[in-house]
């Protein structure tokens, strides 16, 4: 079936633009834009049944994803939904589940994104990509580039764990190191896109990474039969993924794929070194602050500004949900609970999930026979160490 | 569907035995035993159109594995198999396939056969489970073993690249570094068994392990729309994988699921280092000798000794096959051609496949038209370095 794509909306404003061309953000107030679908004819085709013979991959929802008659496929989607009941029993949660992340090419959720942004970003002509990334995002676009055949520049902070730089240098890609976080390296990307002729595949400053990690609120739907969790636990950085699985929910009601409508709580967890949006949402504001001197561990959470701000606050306060931050220190003790009780070798941004549904459970925030989704949202083998675990 | 599980019959000689009770090697003659099935009650349901409904994990074969009833999931399986055009034009291949094992859990081929070792040891009640692994197979006992709730005993060679040894002590674990190459890790398993109560899960002296792997061959069937390929190219330590694939494409033919059953020719690659079946092999010997002091940065090819050689020897013989080594440097350019043709970064051992391929093309082995498939049995991330690259 072929995509619906229509246009794209301004997520602010009222202009609308044409998905037959490139774009970035509008280009009359710079804000976010989403794309729309014709939703009517696309559930005339995507139905449950439909669905149960088709690709075992993102794809599979091709009605409602750009590019999607000829996409570029490493076998990103339909990770397994995991019942994690010994993690729930230590946690005093009877119905709890780990979306599992990591078994995503490149070991994360950015894939999703990036293919479907690499795939439209290569329908309309674009040779050269570049984009700041604090490590899985830049991994994630360096493949989906050299499949694609492209020249990728990736900007990453300096600190940045090994293994990101490694896999980014194997897949071809010019590494650049900067000091500063994500913002700096952002800056950095900016200031060459006209000089070096790249497309910036900024996380929301391009339209369709987004609905690529979109599908992950589809398939939490499918794999918990056409119902939503009660709550979905998200480790914020950039924030896109929250926000694409809140326009899923949107999309799939609209088609009338739901046979329980109700939405999740959505929880937003960052880190206690780097949690703007925790901030924000404390005191009410519908933007957040650049957080000054961020670090964590979880360099996935290691972003002092998102772009889509607004849209995670919009979220969060929609759905009744709730911002936490947590420790480096439960984090890591997150991280081991989830591989020793699930058998899951987590990222921290993994294990923070664990730190806040056991925060939220104690106090009371999460009832313990709510089914409760961690997201667990890259492999733990990117990262060279967990603070404080002694390794042989 | 249950498992068609039937009993379990010594590879050499002929005594069989109870699938219901813990077996190692045949109590008679100390060779590898194989799981068979009731594979004409298996075929009344396990059709092309069933498949099509099922979980999307190895299980879906449930009747011709073991312990399907309540299997130890983590997402195990249905990987994909990737056309690799830019790659294929690289090597001068027409229809060439990438099998990308490094989408398990814990990153590695391994996985399959671990989720079905650990899933037939807790319900024949074993507590303990210790192993030798050169890295991938320690990992993935680690995790299903935490799944399961064991204790996991690991002997690795000292040499063995930390990213093993972290994941493995992530999953709670304990390691223990050994002098020497996995065939002496295996000896110190071989002594503690009694002692410590542990079940020995060195793969082929396990039966389930096999069971696990050749799904790998039902995947590459269905995938291919039930035909099989001319040629599979298998990076070969233990040889499991390939002698649970030749399993796989017997069973398949017996159960009429191939539309054509010719089978591919199997190829084994190995190191230049450690050479032991492609030595045995060209000396047209039935088992093959133990490799003197071996080496190669593969460390999942550093085994200079395996349990099945003349399994792995018979199905290379039988196939109208070859084994065939290459150099690490070979390799390593194999890892970035994959890497940056395709998007996948392989482990060394699935850039062995790509050097091999290359090779055997180049000598008219392999010709132009031929469907062939490279197994990446895994991820290129639990490597430190490629030899040669430089990382920022």
């Amino acid at each position: 079936m072929p995509s619906t794509l229509e246009r794209l909306d301004c997520s602010r404003c009222d202009a609308t633009f044409d998905a037959g061309r490139l774009n970035t953000l509008c280009a009359d107030c710079g804000s976010v834009l989403l794309a729309r679908y014709d939703l009517e004819r696309a559930a005339r085709t995507l139905t449950p049944s439909a669905l149960a013979g088709r690709r075992t991959d993102q794809w599979r929802y091709e009605e409602v994803l750009p590019g999607s008659h000829d996409p570029l496929g490493l076998g990103e989607g339909m990770t397994p939904l995991h019942e994690a009941g010994a993690l729930g029993r230590a946690l005093g949660l009877e119905r709890l589940f780990v979306k599992d992340e990591s078994l995503n090419p490149t070991g994360s959720f950015k894939a999703r994104g990036m293919a479907a942004a690499v795939t439209m970003a290569r329908q309309l002509g674009v040779r050269r990509l570049a984009l700041p990334s604090a490590g899985n995002a830049g991994g994630a676009a360096a493949a989906y580039g050299a499949l694609a055949g492209m020249q990728v520049d990736l900007f990453l902070p300096q600190e940045t764990p090994a293994p990101f730089r490694f896999e980014a240098v194997v897949y071809g890609a010019r590494v650049h190191l900067a000091p500063g976080d994500i913002a700096d390296c952002g800056a950095l990307v900016r200031e060459g896109t006209e000089r070096e002729g790249w497309f910036d595949l900024s996380t929301l400053k391009e339209p369709y990474r987004l609905e690529g990690k979109k599908t992950m609120g589809y398939e939490l739907a499918e794999q918990l039969d056409w119902t939503l969790p009660d709550v979905v636990v998200y480790p914020t950085g950039g924030g896109t993924g929250l926000i694409g699985m809140w326009k899923a929910f949107a999309e799939l009601e609209r088609m009338g794929l739901l046979r329980d409508a109700r939405r999740p709580r959505m929880v937003s967890v960052q880190a206690d070194g780097c949690a703007p949006i925790v901030r924000a949402f404390e005191r009410g504001e519908d933007t957040a602050e650049r957080w000054k001197d961020p670090w964590t561990y979880a360099s996935g959470l290691r972003v002092p500004a998102a772009v889509g701000d607004h849209l995670i606050l919009d979220a969060l306060r929609e759905s009744d949900g709730i911002a936490i931050a947590v420790s480096d220190e439960r984090m890591a003790e997150g991280q081991l609970d989830m591989a020793r009780c699930e058998g899951i070798f987590g990222a921290p941004e993994g294990g923070a999930t664990v730190a806040a549904a056991r925060a939220l459970t104690e106090r009371g925030w999460i009832r313990p026979g709510e089914r409760v989704v961690l997201f667990n949202t890259g492999s733990g083998l990117k990262y060279p160490d967990i603070p404080g675990l002694d390794v042989p």
